[in-house]
């Protein structure tokens, strides 16, 4: 048994990791950190899941973290970054949700976050933690800089398609998420009163995962790719369904691009490739698994490749993905601890 | 006082539409025609809605609506036509909220619809009811076939783009529909249990409104238009949020966009262009009104142009529309009887 | 044209408030208060009722709203009564939203309030503005405290019930409610993703609206009330749907107690008494609007009656209510500016 | 490893039973059927438990269920006891979960199912499985009818209530629930544009399950209980919270209750009894677990003993429940497979 800490578990995605982790069958959970609900008891933040996992939350103190097997970060950005540069080195392997770590250079960071980066001493230094496009560079990694709910819908969507001869550079994307995104949150913009039966856009042409998804893109596809990336907010609690659309230059087959997913994805256990003649791709067929459910269409008229995909945004998108990496950088079975990666028999 | 009648008075849009209509100064509604509901009291059906109407709902008998005012169609697509067919020349005026006569051909028809049209002497003798882009062609018609949810929400936000030299030829739209929009539904997928928590893609690739929204894009904006379209079902009850974004082809500032927005719908009461770096569309801000908020936003990274509408998909996507039609057909004062349209001062 | 204005105009109850004002045929919205947004516009705080009302909000300056025919207050409570004791003397009528004036003495108020009463010189000195148990109270009154959403939806359903000789004296009354009950709110309890799928009980025993409903309902009834109240919040924007039980010493009838209903709420425009065969109360029948719809039946099972209320919290529970108070202080008729008091015809 | 059986496999409960079972670390599930989608997969309906289990659905043929140790009936009533009836004798345990054989008499059912019963030799040879009150009766038995979701929340809210002293004979439970407590359903009133923002009472004193939940509370408290029970429909997926009001005819503190509840389930696993001075049960606690959460509360205002239920009715409310007894008739452990059982350490 590996020992695991999780730093932010008090958050969603940082609670999401406490119970994957604490019903993983080589992991256990050492110790469960938040700066701000140090000294209250983990099970009382989520009486929901007490029977998971129970202990109290420790505040932040990287030493007390030494020789922890992996430790994840589920902060926000910026405070992403100064928590894994204090941690590298006394501890084996450090998994980063935050987007802190996903961009090559500090100019790119601070023109789309805003800021400075906080530690850019450690930009270039961490493994991109999406398994599905970029496995090979898991096993053995030290930094991880996980990718969390967008960029993984859009990547997992669009990374074939940008592969095929006949597709365009100018790629769409609009996906909808709901609200667990956010993370736990005081806005009253958030309330359960405003957001009811609201929809929305938001952050149009400056969502700060735009550059982290186009250079993935660009690193997959071996080629330009100029991204277009529209956020909306919708009314549920969890799960993404994210729309990407690339124009096709010339012809191709809805069974040629269906069979082209398929092998992209064949050893992929977590991705389940549609028949969009039989099933179009759901966030509650994806709900609570880690599972990416995907289907592309070829749209005739349009003249224009569709992807869909789903996932749930704190599982496949956040919490399950970091355990993926887990798995995938200590050799472990990638489905393991994890629900939705193996198919019944 | 003209005298109104709607055929399909028990469904939502014709419900949302015996309101608007019972409540309008210049209107009142002489008969409520529901083939299913012939017998019951429409007030027992909509009982929130008692203190606007009351009244025994009849059967479908044409010769019993000959000499009314304005006759509205809120009928499935198939049955439409048909009953236009046996209102032409009895009635004043024959406005229609089904797809049955926006398109100019029978060929396209049966390519979109799956069928046959049912009367296809009828098709190119009606208007096409979509007032803020071909308000002209209105006063006097007396068949207007009046666009619905999607072919508005796309129509005002990428109409105004494609007039753009700048702008390129395939414009993407994807969209988000509340349930409301398949009308009163018996499918289980449609449950409650079904949707909640869920947002789904359907009908990728093969909407019925695809032709009508690229012929109405292409007349409005006098050149060829790729259109690709992407509807997706989510969690609310009413509303569309439509997102559409076309490539430029050269760069374009976001302070010509929007004063070229706000040019193109300076006379029409009912659009609100909204300044994105003060406010996005949402659905709650325009649920229960006729009006549709747009932004445009030029995306500089992505090399596009992205427009952002909301409308209620029963009111300005349905019965308000109708009344918006029947108030520019008879000479009315536009926003007469409607909610949304006059700003308050 | 009466001249009113609202304080407390930026939250939920003040901004249905204002919306009614507006469009309320015999007033005008003269000033809207509020303290946190003060200078901004109020039409950008609500864009999707800008139609209804534009006007930049004010800060609170008593003198600056002397002289007004109607001040309403819609502030929580505490800061309410501190309020209308500034304005007594200075303007028409004061009619409060807040719990702060409808207890008779100040240590009740301490006792459920848990805190001292703001302004003590005003208790008893305000009229209870419930018209359809205490009507003969309202015209000509200068101070009125209009209650709120559980005490209306509550009053209403068991107040004719106590009045049966059959009655006991223990009633029950079970409560859910939307979540804009509770105000415009940073409460991350009361967020999308924390709501989302909940229902909860809260404050069991002690919700401070106890006293007042007792005291109503012992007034009304003329005789000693013994009454359990437990409030739950469930996953709804708006709206209230009361169950309360009181046991029946004897056997009443069905229709016996139907009819005394019907005869209770006779002249009441805003109440809807259902026969339960028919239709039983349900939020998305109230919504919108300031009408009760309610239902009694008779428990033969249990030895008990039954009696379902439902309403729109912020309407009839709140904004409405203080308008048709309104109404009723000046000798308007009741029902004018308000939405679902005629019954159409 | 047992073998074991679904009949009414494609229903929101016997879904739920056969994702459970398939985990079971005892037990494997043998067939799955479902007359109205014989010959579809399984996985095709539920594609987001496609991870859980894969099989065909066979038409009922009780022959081929023939030996198996354990079958599951999830069927609606009146169908229930019929195919029980053609099992007996034929299969190791028969668990039913319908309100079939939880009635002692046929003119019990009749006056409340409005229909003769479908087997009424197998009444009163049903064990009642409800193992919280009742456990004792299970090990070994053959046909045990499993108590649904409103029986349960009731009956352990109510239950040890009944057995105070200070206690009245009359009890009042107002419960509200999810949507798929009405399975599978293509009644539009269930539907998702219908259910939006509702909130409804239904079956006001005549529910089914009344004179089941009034003879379970009469058994385990040993004396007369007069029960009113009214239950509501909330725009949840799934969850019940029940709330019910027994009148103390002296007063009793809240220590002495809450021991004496914690006293009652001390050696329930899936009973957690909460302090309501820290927490009050909430859906969202307990949704996906097979846990109910409860809290008792005197009201010394109203003079009464008001506790508060929460359970996931498909779970703790249905097939979770018949898990529970499947382990307990078996002499498994009784936590064995369940979500929400152990307390994490």
């Amino acid at each position: 048994m590996i020992r695991t800490a999780v730093v932010g578990a008090s958050g969603y995605s940082g609670a999401e990791l406490v119970g994957l982790l604490a019903a993983h069958p080589r992991a256990s959970v050492a110790a469960v950190v938040g700066a701000g609900s140090a000294g209250r008891r983990w099970e009382a933040l989520y009486p929901g899941r007490a029977h998971l996992f129970r202990g109290e939350i420790s505040a932040w103190d990287p030493g007390a973290l030494a020789g922890l097997d992996v430790v994840f970060l589920a902060l926000p950005h910026g405070e992403s970054a100064v928590a894994a540069a204090s941690l590298v080195g006394s501890v084996g392997v450090i998994i980063d949700l935050s987007g802190d770590l996903r961009l090559a250079d500090s100019a790119t960071y601070r023109a789309w976050y805003g800021r400075e980066h906080p530690a850019p001493e450690l930009l270039g230094r961490a493994v991109y933690g999406l398994p599905e496009l970029f496995g090979d560079d898991l096993p053995g990694a030290g930094l991880v800089a996980c990718p969390g709910c967008y960029p993984t819908a859009v990547q997992l969507a669009a990374g074939p398609a940008l592969r095929l001869p006949a597709a365009g550079t100018a790629v769409t994307a609009s996906a909808v998420s709901g609200t667990s995104g956010a993370g736990r949150s005081s806005d009253p913009a958030l309330s359960f009163s405003e957001m009811y039966g609201d929809a929305r856009a938001y952050r149009v042409g400056r969502h700060q995962h735009v550059p982290e998804m186009a250079a993935g893109l660009e690193r997959y596809a071996g080629r330009r790719v100029r991204l277009t990336f529209v956020p909306h907010l919708i009314p549920i609690e969890r799960g993404i369904l994210a729309t990407i659309v690339v124009p096709l230059d010339e012809p191709v087959s809805q069974h040629e691009v269906l069979e082209h997913y398929r092998a992209a994805f064949a050893g992929s256990p977590f991705v389940r490739v549609l028949d969009p003649e039989e099933r179009l791709p759901a966030v509650r067929g994806v709900a609570g698994s880690n599972r990416c459910d995907l289907a592309p269409v070829v749209d005739a008229a349009g003249g224009s490749l569709v992807v869909v995909s789903a996932i749930d945004n704190l599982v496949k998108g956040a919490a399950g993905q970091a355990v993926q990496v887990m798995n995938r950088v200590l050799g472990f079975p990638e489905t393991e601890g994890l629900p939705g990666g193996e198919e019944a028999t």
